[in-house]
């Protein structure tokens, strides 16, 4: 069993999520290249990892995990930070947004960035209503009064997740017209401080995100590896 | 503060997920019906539950809980069952498991049973892909050999959400022609052991879900309100 948390990734994937809670909590840990322009994410070593052929996969004392939102709450109930512990009357809204981010606000944007994995037909039948949806969900978010850690200067969880969320409307899906951060000034905010933790500058210099990776992003230019 | 359990439910919706998790810990709770024939669920005091308009929301002594997923591990940490605690080695997979239940299961699921949010073409364009990931997704659940809760004989969070979304392929989506749970025995005798539990036949009588709800299943037909 690896006792080294290694993390595979590829630039600028969900993988980020990941690397920015890893360098929140201060955490030594390797990186391992997934090598999208080889499908190296569809290899049978890599589906040994994740039989669901999805970046980002974790190696643990615990054995390898998939699926973002539980490496982040794994890696945050194991060293008792980035999120209110289970005896915390505040534990109940945190995983709410936990797996909202997952199975809304990510999943949904998913359809935006791979239509094609999601429709026999004309792909641009899905983009109109899926932008829509990312729209609504994110006024959702925007007045949410549970989610304290929207306003937080403290490290979350919840905010390793959403700032590459924010950051990847603008640079994925076929044009970024539909999408103003402006429209929400909480979420926009939330951005501005995010990007500036020395956590995310070390995570966005590791995957060329230059220096405003999530309030005003630019496409990445990674050191190795490819974010398509 | 609410100090009572209150479960906002429509019969056989994801909050029958919720329902098997407060039987198999046999806590006492109310149920509040959401009239979906009013599209209740879409109503302003509802809206102040859960913003995104879903069913369940489960009110707590911490405020109201939106999420399945959330609900779920929510409910087994505060009771410490149906999932391994913060400090079990077993904990990554199961949070694992949780999340994908949740953001590819369920979030495909509901691809197939209400296409017309997804796109605005033709959702006979969905339906086949959207299967064909149904099917691929199952083959993946049962090859695993990190979900030890789906052999087992314990109740677990999992199962609360798996014996549902079991049930939903055959009933809910147009046509069940497409899945057969025969495919995958592992799943079957998941699906039959679960089925079994007193909380699962509680729970299925109080929504008219009828004897072999996840294995056989046959349309609910409730005491009250309307699952669609």
């Amino acid at each position: 069993m690896n006792t080294t948390l290694r993390l595979h990734y590829a630039p600028d994937n969900a993988s980020l999520c990941v690397r920015l809670a890893l360098e929140e909590l201060g955490l030594p840990y390797e990186t391992a290249l997934v090598d999208r322009l080889a499908k190296a994410q569809r290899s049978a070593p890599y589906l040994a990892l994740n039989p669901n052929g999805l970046i980002p996969v974790l190696e643990t004392p615990q054995g390898p995990i998939f699926e973002t939102g539980a490496i982040l709450m794994w890696l945050a109930d194991t060293h008792g930070a980035l999120m209110p512990g289970t005896e915390d009357p505040n534990r109940a809204h945190a995983v709410q947004w936990m797996f909202w981010l997952s199975n809304t606000l990510h999943t949904t944007q998913r359809m935006l960035f791979y239509p094609d994995q999601f429709t026999d037909g004309d792909v641009s039948e899905l983009s109109a209503p899926t932008r829509a949806r990312l729209i609504q969900k994110l006024d959702v978010l925007s007045a949410a009064t549970t989610a304290d850690w929207l306003d937080s200067p403290v490290a979350s969880a919840h905010g390793c997740y959403l700032g590459p969320l924010l950051r990847w409307c603008t640079l994925y899906g076929g044009g970024h017209e539909w999408f103003d951060l402006a429209r929400w000034p909480r979420l926009m905010d939330f951005a501005g401080r995010a990007e500036q933790r020395p956590a995310a500058q070390r995570a966005a210099l590791a995957e060329g995100l230059g220096l405003t990776p999530f309030s005003a992003p630019s496409p990445c230019n990674p050191p190795e590896g490819s974010a398509l």
